[in-house]
């Protein structure tokens, strides 16, 4: 077996030891005679792998008492919905920043609920930023969304909106990445399948003053107060998944926290940037304020090289590197899971290429 | 590793050749160099495992070819709300049939976008299927709802309701126990639980001419259209789940399909039900007509004797029979995973805990 580097955006790299105890465990767990996926929800060892997961993810994230944590289905497309159907609390208006792919999703999907107002965009053609002096919020908002890491783009925010509303923030793609405060945020939610585990299963930690207000027409599986109530098992939560991020959270914490995962992080992006911008055969457009420590997209010289760049790449064990269909060129992701080995090689792959090609 | 007999009424027993192989594929599936769970959905080798799975489960059903297959998030609950979010198609009236606990959700639910007629329910205390003649259908519903299988009580229809409008059914605790004809119906969905996977999962298998109507607050993720036109993967889909699905319909078919399930299943329940009916010591409260094949419940003359009765049981091997917590008493659930062998060994355990304590 020859486990390659895997620079997915998602679902993407998973510690490797979370995979051989998912696969020691899978016909037999704890000598209970059954695989965590063959559980009943309700069980008494299936609460407590549950539970565990949560205390862990509370730990790491210091997640301050009057926040509940939710484990739902979904991803953070569908809490897309949830959000405003949760969080308007019979508000009209929502504000939005747009900074990239998935802010416009997310506005565009919370137009079936809401008045949108958006507060700032990224200027046309260009991976930034506005400035918040520029942001023009609305009188009442219920909320402020915006999304932290633009996973295709690679813009990311380095600093927390100082805003008198609740901020609600998708942070599929750099959760668990380094610490956060959480009581800055009214809701964090995020989709599994960069940091946290297997796709299928969606984070969410809400600050429960804003919960049991929910518009009539809320499915009830998306019910953030029904659900915080039920302990996220109002209906069958997807186990093995919540399983699989709970030995995710317990390799985190094994490897020092988020603490230790953000110095990780950065020196994995310094390290990609840095060879980058030293090199005139590639280039990564984003505006350096904003470079993202999660997903690194950068573009050759010349375009009609990207096939021969993959297929070398692919052939050197560095995979999964294109960039998203929508933009093109190349997409290194540097999740938690991805060592500094892998970029390292990834490093030395693209110098050897440029001198090949260049 | 001793595995025990599962009866658990979902999340449920899985094949063991099905945990077995995915232990192995586990770090590394078919030379890729990564686990399942770190593939892009959009990459060739998971977009092949998903397409395998959908093929194989449309030999299984047989799904003609102007039904589409869905593999999407959210259970049987969240399907209550998409139901009819999808399948009012601009009507303001459904039917619904109440034959039990899950019935009774679903109208809940669907009382959040429409009109909800109740053409017919169980009568209270009994545990039976009003017949068709009995029923009030509405003048112009958008479709006709009823739960092929009530999980907690154990009531499983026999037959088909003969109507002129589609007929929507949560199939989560039967699908793929025996051969059914997919063109009787409009919409069926099933939480995957029970007979095809992991929790996390939701087969939707829907008529193509009901689709491109939903109401303007469908969330995205629940637009059938939008999922179909997108292959189930407008976002990204619980990938792991879905492989194990594929993996199970693979299981199903090299036991001979649904043909050999259906002959297994049969005689898997009428082996439980004839141990019940000839003892005084236990008892089926259900309606002979409308027994469940796949959900059997009991009840010990003594419900004293309830603890005593699981600790024992838990002790042979035999586990998760506690009845659903509406209800109490016994439930065995006997999914496709669970062998004759299974059974026979509860239903030894049954006798000889009645000799001793009746």
């Amino acid at each position: 077996m020859a486990r390659v580097f895997n620079f997915s955006a998602g679902p993407a790299v998973l510690p490797e030891p979370v995979l051989q105890r998912a696969a020691e465990e899978m016909l037999e767990w704890h000598g209970s005679g059954m695989s965590v996926m063959e559980m009943s929800h309700r069980g008494k060892q299936f609460v407590e792998i549950a539970s565990r997961a949560e205390q862990t993810l509370r730990d790491l994230l210091q997640v301050p008492d009057n926040y509940r944590v939710l484990f739902l289905q979904g991803g953070a497309s569908g809490m897309f919905a949830a959000a405003p159907l949760n969080l308007l609390r019979g508000g009209r208006v929502a504000d939005y920043v747009n900074t990239g792919a998935w802010s416009k999703k997310a506005i565009a999907e919370a137009k079936k609920y809401c008045d949108v107002n958006v507060a700032a965009a990224s200027p046309e053609g260009r991976l930034t930023i506005p400035p918040q002096a520029e942001w023009k919020l609305s009188e009442q908002p219920a909320y402020l969304h915006y999304t932290p890491n633009e996973t295709i783009s690679g813009v990311e925010f380095h600093w927390v909106p100082q805003v008198d509303v609740p901020l609600v923030v998708d942070m599929s793609s750099t959760i668990l990445s380094r610490p956060i405060n959480v009581a800055d945020y009214g809701m964090i939610y995020a989709g599994a399948q960069k940091n946290i585990g297997p796709a299928g299963i969606t984070v969410v930690i809400v600050r429960d003053d804003l919960l049991g207000d929910a518009m009539p027409q809320t499915p009830a599986v998306w019910d953030f107060k029904a659900q915080a109530d039920a302990d996220s098992m109002l209906n069958t939560p997807p186990t093995y998944a919540w399983y699989i991020a709970g030995l995710v959270f317990e390799w985190i914490r094994e490897h020092g926290g988020l603490t230790a995962m953000g110095e990780r992080n950065r020196r994995k992006a310094d390290t990609l940037y840095q060879a980058i911008d030293q090199s005139d055969f590639y280039r990564n457009p984003v505006d350096p304020d904003c470079r993202s420590w999660m997903n690194v997209p950068f573009i050759l010289a010349d375009s009609e090289l990207d096939k021969t760049f993959l297929a070398e790449a692919t052939e050197a064990g560095l995979q999964t590197l294109a960039g998203h269909r929508s933009v093109g060129g190349m997409r290194a992701s540097l999740y938690n899971a991805m060592p500094q080995e892998g970029v390292d090689a990834l490093v030395s792959f693209m110098q050897d290429f440029a001198r090949r090609h260049g």
